[in-house]
């Protein structure tokens, strides 16, 4: 019998090994993946998504796990690659239903229980911190944890070793031979386990159709430090992504080179910095960090801030800042304020439309090359392909045509199509070393949070709100009088995002007019129904508001009898 | 006296020429600048601008010419520089209130005609067609159209000549030395006139960030020919930008040289060739297009659809083939789809939905490389501006950052910060020889388009919009006993866009229960006004339903009396 990975390949009976996306990859975000092997499931993380554009009033998404409740007695565990939203924002959510341990690396777990504590679930949910090189043991699974590089620190990519055989799943990752903090990606484990024998590789797809090679984080500070000689007679404001510990110890380092003042601002932003900080993943020299409102004790040019609101989120510090809506600090000409960032897509114009505001204030504006992506691009896939090995490719982690470049890339290494495997949310793949194939589909979905409301807003909700957002409402009320059909009251007519009423009367009059001879009509039949009552209302008034305005707001009948 | 681009500068009194952007500088679109002198006006350019992400339900935005209907007696006539909707697409609803003659080079008029016919206003509108090099004389003004290159035929940039000196407007332009279509820039012209002496210069500012120059449009057919080669046994679908003839001129060679039929898809893209062909600015060899319903008769690969939809715009034929939804067109393995555009900013998310749906149904996407910008970037902005030398530099045509870059090409070429101007609409900028300055601010304003309605929609309705798009609307409707307040039917309430009352019944009537305590307090007063009650059905409302939900729906409360 061959060693595989450190677990036995005793393949009792024909048992495979499942593979089981629950959501990931029909959208950007929500990544969650069931690993099943007979009576055990682990789950490798638990992410949430933001809204799409067509999602109206939607705060954000998570994944619809029926498929673990359904097999609640299974679920062993949830993996944890990394503390960034799309792996660990539905967590909370999630565990209300699936109380089952976590696993995790230092920082990734302290982000975590930030999140468990503001749902007041800190002391319910059982927690392991894990380290790289550690293995954990759930159910028939083992789990080891394997150093990469990422932006945010403490990232894994995983070993899960099976009795079938051995899958890495990389997380999201880059390769950084020189990381700010901590060590490079551990290659040298990820060639032993190939080495041995690697079943199916899942990997990051994120920049697959771009060529080359990820820049080290490094080079975003000798960039910093640039700016920072160039920019000495100004006040430096930097926008970063919160999570970003090494981007905000890197702006630290420039500061305290040139003798400046950090300030950080932006709730997110603080928050993380203090765990990273307590954690000691964060090296502050001392009397650097002043309180923003110290801020006006010393000179512009002896000053930085490092804040949120590089993607233009318009509640974020630096909108707030550059719409002059902020309380404590107003942008000034000659301010340099550098997106160390690029626009995640769809973020475009709001980006855009910031440094606009920001221009007009006299603020000169850096938006290129102070950033460096976290994902890996072309050459690392095929590094990380070409040390495992594996005979199964499974793209993870983006949209359909990253998933399609990341299987071109495996398919130029030499992996055959058949065994290259583009999955859907809830395809179920079951393999062993003899083969792989989709063999079951089971129900996954979207969940909408809505303030408070976990799934109370589904499609007709939606339908709704974008329906009132595209034309506004008109409602007719009447009152009949009971039994007779009598109209007592109305028809009244009040309209909301439709037309400026005030400028429109002569329209809302004919509309009343026109409504009322039809009502006629139908209520001389005083048998008349009132779904019969509410359709002539309808189609009366959505003839007449179309043939007049070109417009179709949703008409509500409300009628009411005494 | 010295001439002065054949006007003599017979400087009557302190006459000076006043420019007022009337629209264009603070968003992307609806191009429309007013240049006065004495009793005339003339208007270059009447463009209309897509609405932004918060205006919802709106079509289209077109300026507020107030300023113009208030001195209509001096306007002389619009001069249009080329035929995009951000520089005509105003046109047929401003010359409803301003009825006065359009210059225009053939194509600019041929679609503008096209637009003109939608709007039954051909015969009501006095139309002259310009060439190049001629010259049209309006009030004092005299205006030279000059040739330039950009994504469409036939623009111009134009020398206005005024009593006080010549201002150069360049329109959107670049500098292709060798165009698809026709001739190449005037360089000489401009040179000619910028030896005679400058007053100001207006330029396209759109790719003012970025270094370098844009390439000619024949580089695409290269490219295009290029892929024709590589896919000879595939169907190439192509998706342009309607209005480029000279791309799909050069589509149409390709496929010609391939021995491949062409089929034109999507209603604009049909409209604009046959008017481009009509006038000779398309030139399409026998036997190669062929229409839609033909297709079947060949062998995909030889076959082109050319289409429109290269934005990811959802109603588009791109669009709905890669949605599955159009009527003659299945996207099918194998095929390969060429976007020959770059996603307007805003689009990007769009445009990537469309290019997944595309690799899902098994399309080999090209997303780069088979298109070209129509803008001048930096070192082409030089070149004008070195050629012309003008006194003023003012920047046109772009978001604040690009006019900003602009400004900053012109000052490195010497000239003076305080000869540059950055203006915002509605500000009139007096000028002469000797000064130039910003003396008075006109009102300006932007128009909302919904449907049929102009101007019917205003900030109230859209702040309304945004309401109900966010947490819907929740309808209180109650019948009351005239004089006595006497609750007679009700209270009722009604919902939309809130929750899926089906599974939230607990929440409803819990909410009606509350809402019926209040108003038997409120109402046992039976001198309540209709105001007070309402404002406690509201007050009552807003506080359960945040309390319960932490959303803040639309409360509208409805009294009838009986």
């Amino acid at each position: 019998m061959r060693q595989h990975g450190g677990v036995k390949l005793s393949k009792k009976g024909n048992s495979k090994l499942r593979i089981i996306p629950i959501g990931g990859l029909e959208q950007i975000g929500m990544n969650i993946t069931a690993f099943e092997y007979e009576d055990s499931i682990i789950v490798v993380d638990c992410g949430l998504a933001f809204p799409e554009d067509d999602m109206l009033g939607i705060d954000l998404v998570i994944p619809d796990v029926t498929y673990l409740k359904d097999n609640i007695q299974k679920v062993k565990g949830f993996v944890i690659t990394h503390g960034h939203e799309d792996h660990i924002g539905a967590l909370s959510y999630v565990l209300k239903d699936i109380n089952v341990p976590v696993y995790a690396t230092k920082l990734t777990m302290g982000i975590i229980e930030n999140k468990l504590k503001e749902h007041n679930m800190l002391r319910s949910t059982r927690r392991k911190v894990v380290t790289y090189g550690q293995s954990i043991n759930l159910g028939q699974f083992r789990i080891e944890f394997i150093k990469t590089n990422h932006s945010i620190q403490d990232a894994a990519a995983l070993a899960i070793y099976s009795p079938v055989g051995t899958v890495v799943h990389t997380g999201d990752f880059k390769v950084d031979y020189t990381p700010v903090f901590g060590d490079a990606i551990d290659l040298q484990r990820f060639a032993e386990i190939g080495k041995k024998g690697v079943l199916a590789m899942m990997s990051d797809s994120t920049n697959a159709e771009r060529k080359g090679f990820t820049m080290s984080e490094r080079t975003v500070g000798m960039t910093f430090d640039h700016l920072f000689a160039e920019h000495r007679n100004n006040r430096i404001i930097i926008a970063t992504f919160a999570s970003n510990v090494d981007r905000v110890q890197q702006i630290i380092n420039s500061a305290y080179k040139y003798g400046r003042k950090v300030v950080v601002e932006g709730r997110s932003m603080v928050n993380i910095i203090s765990t990273a900080s307590e954690l000691g993943y964060l090296n502050i020299p001392d009397n650097t960090l002043i309180e923003i409102d110290q801020l006006s004790s010393y000179p512009d040019e002896k000053t930085v801030l490092i804040t949120t609101g590089s993607q233009g989120e318009s509640m974020a510090a630096l909108s707030r800042m550059a719409a002059d809506i902020h309380k404590k600090v107003s942008i000034k000409p000659g301010d340099t304020v550098i997106f160390s960032s690029n626009p995640i897509p769809g973020n475009e114009k709001a980006v855009s439309r910031v440094i606009n505001e920001l221009s007009q204030k006299g603020a000169n504006v850096i938006f290129q090359d102070a950033h460096v992506s976290g994902h890996a691009c072309q050459e690392e896939l095929k590094l990380i392909y070409s040390l495992l090995k594996p005979k199964y490719a499974i793209p993870v982690h983006g949209e359909y045509r990253h998933l399609k470049a990341n299987a071109g890339i495996a398919e130029a290494l030499g992996i055959p199509k058949e065994n290259i495997f583009i999955m859907r949310s809830g395809d179920v793949l079951a393999l062993d070393q003899e083969r792989a194939e989709i063999v079951d589909k089971v129900h996954t979905g979207a969940i909408l949070v809505d303030g408070l409301g976990v799934g109370d807003v589904g499609n007709i909700v939606l339908r709704d709100r974008q329906h009132l957002a595209e034309d506004g409402i008109l409602i007719v009320v009447l009152t009949l009088e009971k039994g007779t059909n009598q109209l007592l009251a109305g028809p009244d007519i009040v309209s909301r995002g439709f037309v400026y009423v005030r400028e429109s009367e002569g329209l809302m009059e004919e509309a009343r007019q026109i409504l009322y001879d039809a009502l006629e009509k139908c209520l001389s039949n005083r048998h008349a129904d009132w779904s019969k009552i509410k359709l002539v209302i309808r189609d009366t008034m959505n003839d007449f508001l179309w043939k007049r305005t070109k417009r179709k707001p949703m008409i509500l009948p409300i009628i009411m009898d005494v």
